[in-house]
């Protein structure tokens, strides 16, 4: 018998990365036999053939963070995804803490003409505040750099979410 | 007497460097009391203040290495500076050299998405071919930091021209 394998599209892949390139390269490379395989294959894809374009197309995919609206390129997968991995800074939120986050996501989007990017899960508002604050002073290429990071760390979650859900698909399917 | 200072306009700082954003902070920070302190104020502005669309929209005022074709976007003094800064390049190219750089030329836009970028004065066409295929295999990110360097290069050394035309046009205008 050979070993199970997991097959990934690009649809469902976008959803976890935002750039097109990003889901065509490692749609390619799919199937995998697991997500650990599909993770390192999906950081050698970010880190080393994904240009600055595509991470601009990526980072474009996410919501201002603290806001529910999704972005207007965004996958609806990818979209409540991003709700999910904000539930503990929603939980957290205080109208005052909202409103600040707000406004400091204005000022990093002036300065850095991307949204402010971080692994969300399980942070708090104040932490997640905080971290802002702190970045805010980095030089432009020096936050894309850091932003790129941290859209790996989000993109390695919902691999695990996608290939969680495929095999639960797979053993419903195993009569 | 009140200390001579140079004044520069934006659509002269465009030319030295073309993003629209730094020509518009550094016009604002303009008159300066020497070549020095413009130089200090234009690496302040490009480091700090010009995300990341500004650096691509910088890039893509350059030629590709090697071409004498300016690029569309470039200002008609940049794309006369360009020949100059690439006549070394020029003067030591070969058909068989040239043909080659255009080749990695073209992969290296393919990979990074934005023209090799490297301050050409002094250098060989040789030189220029071997910088280009040693930096081939960076991360998108890291290049893009790189091309930034080179960039902050090419406008020290447009601003040093720019000051130079000034304080000639000065003096004659001394009588």
């Amino acid at each position: 018998m050979a070993a199970k394998t997991i097959a990934v599209g690009e649809d469902e892949l976008v959803a976890c990365c935002g750039s097109t390139r990003f889901a065509q390269e490692l749609a390619k490379a799919s199937p995998f036999s697991s997500l650990e395989e599909a993770i390192a294959a999906a950081r050698d894809v970010w880190f080393n053939k994904v240009d600055v374009n595509g991470c601009l197309q990526a980072f474009s995919a996410h919501p201002q963070i603290g806001q529910q609206t999704p972005s207007s390129s965004a996958h609806p997968t990818s979209a409540q995804w991003s709700k999910g991995e904000q539930s503990t800074a929603f939980a957290t939120a205080t109208t005052s803490s909202l409103q600040q986050l707000a406004e400091w996501n204005a000022r990093y989007y002036q300065k850095f003409g991307f949204v402010f990017l971080i692994c969300a899960s399980g942070r708090s508002t104040e932490e997640i505040l905080a971290e802002l604050k702190k970045r805010f002073p980095n030089r432009p290429i020096v936050e894309f750099e850091i932003a790129a990071q941290e859209q790996m760390k989000i993109t390695e979650l919902r691999l695990a979410k996608l290939f969680s859900s495929k095999a639960k698909e797979t053993s419903t399917g195993d009569h």
